[in-house]
């Protein structure tokens, strides 16, 4: 593999989609060879199951299942953009990966958290982030900052998002090298500027 | 659990939906209370699912995301429909159920049989039918018998469903007490005949 595979974790609301946009836009500029992705999604199935995953109406969906379903479109997204981008040699940047189903599925959700890495091992085919960018903000004012309609995931109640959070921060512990906790400033420019200098370290 | 849960497994066109309907028809003239399911689906949320798993459209589906979504279609069914029917006592009839995903994602698609057993523990909550009935049949009759358009499943090529017929002799093997080899008669009445002498034997 030649490429570099970068992915933005964090709670609801802690600014991952601005952040990887102008990290985008920084690293383009440079001149690199940069692939986009966001999970669930990124491919014509996978947001297909990204409907499903996010639909108010599908309230009865199990634990479980939803877990199944973030592979199915993680599956998909590895082999059809990940995979390929590696090998070309491309950076990659992905808006979530195998850690938020640990956190969220796991850590919240109560699933198995062995069973979820056995499986997330055979549907990411063993590829690993070079660098995982731990977003972190006030749960609590991260998902009411939103101005938006909540997605189904977004409308769980505030204890399932605190366990999300406890359980990134017991991943970031288990790998610091991997995972870095960026605390956010009030102004965004600074916040990426302390992700700028660590992609930067990244590809020397 | 009170209730008994039934399976129909067998390759394509082995006639599963006639022999369940049957045997459904049969077991509730005999003043039985019936829940029949059809895998992927018999949900909400596992129809949906089950229009991603059987449209041409979604030829790029990779194997392993195809089994994740068969297994959270699955999970839905077994919360919603198995469970609360083994509860209340009913007699669940199912065309299909965790045997196929082994026999065809597993056995004919390749992936690591251990860990579609290992998802699929966790998916059913270790319900295992009472009894599973596979319908034997020539598997290359079976796939061209079939007057309708074929869905994404039916035309894989030949060489994949005599894998998945392999596959189901293989769990028939490990399970002789569960999984009951049925070999088709040339009259459905007489093929009916067998199936309903296994229920009845089941049933007292």
């Amino acid at each position: 593999m030649k490429g570099i595979f970068i992915t933005f974790e964090g709670p609801e609301g802690s600014g991952k989609s601005t952040h990887t946009k102008l990290l985008c836009e920084y690293l383009r500029e440079k001149g690199k060879d940069i692939v986009y992705a966001r999970e669930p999604g990124s491919t014509a199935i996978g947001e297909k199951i990204r409907n499903i995953l996010l639909d108010h109406e599908n309230k009865e969906l199990s634990e479980i299942a939803e877990m199944c379903l973030y592979m199915a479109a993680r599956a998909q997204l590895v082999e059809e953009v990940i995979l390929p981008a590696l090998k070309e040699g491309k950076i990659i940047i992905s808006d979530r990966f195998l850690d938020a189903t640990i956190a969220y599925q796991g850590y919240a959700g109560g699933l198995d958290i062995g069973l979820i890495k056995i499986l997330g091992k055979a549907v990411t085919l063993g590829i690993k982030p070079d660098l995982t960018i731990f977003l972190d903000n006030d749960v609590d004012k991260g998902l009411n900052q939103h101005g938006k309609i909540k997605d189904r995931i977004e409308n769980k109640p505030l204890s399932y998002h605190k366990k999300v959070h406890f359980g990134y921060m017991q991943l970031a512990n288990l790998e610091p090298e991997r995972i870095r906790i960026i605390s956010q400033d009030t102004e965004i420019n600074k916040t990426q500027g302390k992700i700028r200098e660590l992609v930067d370290k990244l590809l020397k």
